[in-house]
């Protein structure tokens, strides 16, 4: 009879132990979240028609010159932007680029706010998209003092950074070697979105103190 | 009888749950790959001496005027490049700093096998430290055509991924706004890797067709 119930026991200690390996394996599966998106997006772009992202009906009405239904880095860029519901936060040296600039007023009609910083100096160029944007009610800031503002990234929703090489101009997408990354990796966008929130301080022109020849004083560091 | 087996089979399958799941914990622990790094590095980095990188002795007998056992982005991203120990591969528009061109010089001393793609128009500016990294038998190649090569990333060993805004000048790192990420992300390294090595052979001279103009032909989509 004891033998019987040993035999009883240890197999139910086995069915146990791969039950639980089981349940554990299972559990696991499901607990897991789904990938971080991790994307690099080289250029220059292949020359293709972005219509239809801005518009999905225009797929098969629109009538340009260039190949259509084609998926380039340019496109992607435009989507991952376009891809923002309730924040768009841009930190980009230069903004000439009418197609991301269109993007960019798209998302302010659909009511996501937008913060824009940018290059003082290339702000004032002919092609800077920093008037199209102010016009459209929308907050851009630039850097005082003689350096470059140089960054080029965005921060989607305060979920997904885009960084890279490439300024936000029409010869960056379509001429110049450039890359961009695009990550939700939680421990490269928090420090963007911490440094992006302390430059907006630092220029918000309400908290310049005017120096006797009229340019704001910042924070020496910078 | 049986009730006192029936306790002990049930007992039995108890303990052999808790130490199945206390080994399936132990084993995740164990495998658990080490943290991936991840760091973002922002400019212009503070001011102090790094003459410590290079020479670790130094550290209590340099007499510069600069603060010392300072922890600054510059210092960061100059033991990032010195961490190499086997390659390193420069993607880099803008090459002037002298800090760095020493850490690449040191490497190259080591036996670190070192590839460097630079801009052309870059590269023959005043101040550029391209010549001084051929003149120390370092392979230095440039594209060609009018376009910018206006990437700014380096692969350390083929794990370590170094990229964003700043190009490797003086300005950059003590003057402008400017970013770097440095990560091992596998999704992240493998593109840039891919890619430098790709430019590698489409910038070597010797695959040069030379045109009447005596201008090297490439790839159009470049």
């Amino acid at each position: 009879m004891s033998v019987v119930w040993t035999v009883k026991a240890v197999s139910l200690g086995l069915v146990t132990f791969s039950l639980s390996v089981e349940l554990l394996c299972w559990l696991r599966r499901r607990l897991r979240p789904r990938k971080t998106i991790n994307e690099v997006l080289f250029f220059p772009s292949e020359m293709a028609c972005v219509e239809h992202i801005f518009n999905p009906t225009s797929r098969f009405t629109c009538l340009c010159q260039l190949p259509h239904g084609v998926e380039t880095s340019f496109s992607r860029l435009l989507s991952h932007i376009l891809s923002a519901s309730s924040s768009l936060d841009l930190c980009i040296f230069a903004f000439s680029n009418m197609d991301l600039s269109r993007a960019v007023l798209a998302l302010k009609s659909k009511g996501v706010i937008i913060r824009v910083l940018t290059d003082k100096d290339y702000a004032a160029i002919k092609g800077s998209q920093t008037g199209v944007l102010r016009k459209a009610g929308i907050c851009v800031r630039c850097n005082v003092g003689s350096v470059y503002m140089h960054h080029k990234f965005a921060v989607v929703d305060g979920r997904l950074l885009i960084t890279g090489s490439l300024n936000w101009t029409l010869t960056a997408v379509q001429a110049n070697m450039e890359n961009i990354i695009v990550t939700e990796e939680p421990d490269l966008l928090r420090p963007f979105m911490e440094e992006f929130n302390r430059l907006w301080v630092v220029y918000d022109p309400a908290q310049y103190h005017c120096s006797s020849d009229q340019r704001p004083s910042h924070n020496s560091s910078l």
